[in-house]
């Protein structure tokens, strides 16, 4: 034999690759949101991970930048997407003339970002983004849509435990206007920003001491920003005194105006004045997401309304337009991490072992293509094993029927079918045991992938 | 307003970036062949796009080496993938005491190869993978599988004129060993494997001239490789000559016999004795899947079985395997070039276009709720547009029904949806016509993605 250099067969480190039945979970997770973004009018996109360092780095970055897996490769100055958006703006630029707006999108893809490494936080991840982009303007209803498509998407993943809180930029903006802190608007935004990071008392000495607030001002806007249920109303008192709050006021009430006919139960969202987003990106609505019972996780579904999404890529239009981001890869984690993923989920890689006992293999592979044909997934195990050994490979990969099938079922017709969970066993024709295989599976693959149910 | 840098929006060459109704027929392909890989018990996997390049070249490279996209970050050399085998190895191998085996997977995933960019060859492309990796030993059946799931996935997109050629790398080298050039049977199998790109008569030149096989013997294999539908027969003469050929021609023979088992016609296989496949990797049955009517394109899907997928990663198993490998994105482009894409596949974002004819929106927002429920796809028009500017985004997105929702419609609970195909007009109430659309949508969904009927 060959004198073969052995490499140790490793994965970078933040990179997710995980075992066969969770990703099967994965999969399932993302087909949930895919069929969601779907039922909005959502159409899919790819673009490329690997683009021109020049056209990621377009809108500068400062930490993105650092962050960036960027190589010269020949003459080209080349890096890793860093995240769905740029490329977004980079393909409505592009094709803007051939688009029919308003433009909608969704996107899974890998993103890069070479943070330091630490539990939970990954290099590669990946993201899931739908985007709403008009030409010149975009309707309002789009905004109220957006918190429609998000709880879809979680209750139909099994989640029911999470609450959107929206909030509007101009109201934000307005406010400060109001208490005459428009100067220093984009650093007492970060600093509110960290209000359910540090507290209240941390963020009003923050704004105090550290951004000149006066005392009055800093105790009025904090007692609004943490208002909840009537957060609006609370506001009614500013009427007339900032054209911005007014707008930002009538916004987010269109907004809630619109959720319960898109389906959203007012027990799943809030207005939350604290809600800024750091982006000075945003400039109407912002949407976070988080999970009632790990407020620790942060906002897993975040996002907002923009003025011009590829200003700069093109002059000849405006592009303004609304969406929201899910850090899937780190949801994903996290849902592993509480238990929530669903156990009672099918994660076999086949519905159908069958195991031959026959030298001839003919029978076994006419079932197999029957049951196929039937849309059963089936396997066939032709190794040559001890009997106990072929019931542990099925039993390892949780596949929940099973077929031995020697002479006397070949030629009797009659084929037994052993129900793994329940140890009951069936005996009929291959089209008949298909039907209740079909059947049985049919509640099995109704089966939501997220259950908020750990203590079983 | 501010100075804005414009960046060109430009995608680097040899990326593939498709419009929105070509993406969702990308879309649609890939979905048929993971339901087919599925069907045969292939479980998805997902491994990262960036490995450690000691990783990736650890089989050591050549060609490979320098068309990797490589570069150093940190104290790290990095590398993106070129293929989806190696990254394989490296998953079994490292996690080979937690799977259980044979470990049947398939993998679609962007791979990169910076090769000179032209016209049809792409730098980031899509593969689509399976594999079935045994433990020590692997079952011949799964060797005659894999036609199998072949067969089934090109069908499932619609395709029906191509051929699966099957050879035996045993075959081939036993052959050569009964003519007495076994010591240079790898260049040999590389002239062979021009065959059918240079013709018989120039194939014969290099045998003969350059590579000093006697002229009778290049005669004799020639005849032989040029063999269509009596290949194995043909072979019998040279029974008991070589046991490597007799092994080779008895695998042959028992995959040929389980194809029709699998549901493989006559039609669409063929022994062809000069398929060999460059890669030493192989060391039994090897694939190539020819489109009837496109010959120049090459093989659409090629593999083969080999005996050891993972030595260069452990050397506590050996773990052979079989497999094939689609070129997606080169598929996906052939099939357009060629007019293959079905134009009667609905390629839309949504199902229905749902177009408010009042200033408040929620009755057009709780009818895209109820559609949506019953699995419609639903876009509400929600912008501020001339009436035929509305229609011509429906027309342009090809959204197969329309509905316009005023006043007398909200209030009589009476919606009247437009089949943009025909004109025909219906009125009803919103779950009769609900029930009515998904009817239609069942048939408009039903299109398989690929039509060899250029012609209309």
């Amino acid at each position: 034999m060959k004198n073969i250099k052995i490499v140790a067969p490793r994965t970078l480190s933040g990179f997710m690759e995980l075992a066969p039945r969770k990703q099967v979970q994965f999969d399932a997770i993302q087909a949930v949101m895919r069929d969601t973004f779907l039922l909005y009018g959502f159409t899919p996109l790819d673009t490329p991970l690997l683009e021109s360092s020049e056209v990621l780095l377009a809108k500068g970055g400062g930490e993105t930048d650092k962050q960036m897996y960027r190589f010269v490769r020949g003459e080209h100055d080349l890096a890793l997407r860093f995240d769905l958006t740029v490329p977004l703006a980079k393909y409505v630029a592009a094709n803007c003339e051939r688009l029919a707006f308003p433009f909608r999108r969704f996107q899974f893809g890998k993103v890069y970002r070479g943070e330091r490494a630490q539990r939970g936080r990954f290099r590669e991840f990946y993201q899931a983004d739908i985007d709403v982009v008009g030409d010149g303007d975009l309707g309002a209803i789009n905004e109220a849509e957006i918190p429609g498509v998000i709880y879809k998407c979680f209750t139909a993943l099994g989640l029911n435990r999470f609450v959107i809180r929206i909030n509007n930029r101009k109201a934000l903006s307005g406010l400060l206007e109001v208490f005459g802190l428009s100067k220093r608007a984009a650093e007492i935004m970060r600093a509110l920003d960290k209000l359910e990071k540090i507290g209240a008392d941390k963020t009003r000495e923050l704004l105090t001491d550290a951004l000149g607030v006066p005392a009055a001002a800093a105790d009025e806007l904090l007692s609004l920003l943490t208002r909840r249920g009537d957060a609006l109303a609370a506001l009614s008192v500013y009427s007339g005194k900032s054209a911005t709050l007014d707008r930002g006021v009538s916004e987010l009430g269109e907004v809630a105006r619109y959720l319960g006919a898109f389906g959203v139960p007012e027990t799943h969202f809030e207005i939350d004045l604290s809600v800024a987003r750091g982006l000075d990106y945003y400039t109407g609505a912002v949407y976070e997401t988080r999970l009632l019972d790990h407020p620790e996780i942060g906002s897993i579904c975040s996002g907002g309304r923009y003025d011009d999404l590829a200003s700069h890529f093109t002059d000849k239009k405006r592009l303004p337009g609304v969406g929201v981001s899910i850090g899937l890869t780190r949801l994903f984690y996290v849902l592993n991490e509480q238990g929530y993923l669903n156990k009672e989920m099918l994660t076999a890689p086949a519905d159908v072992l069958i195991i031959p006992m026959t030298d001839d293999l003919s029978g076994a592979v006419s079932l197999a293509t029957t049951a196929r044909e039937a849309g059963i997934r089936v396997m066939i195990y032709g190794e040559d094993r001890k009997f106990k050994a072929k019931l542990a490979y099925a039993d390892k990969l949780g596949i929940p029927f099973t077929v031995f099938l020697g002479e006397d079922e070949i030629s009797s017709g009659k084929i037994t079918v052993k129900d793994m969970a329940t140890g009951e066993q069936t005996t009929a024709s291959p089209a008949i045991l298909c039907e209740g295989i079909r059947e049985k599976l049919h509640s099995l693959r109704a089966v939501a992938p997220v259950s908020e149910k750990t203590g079983i």
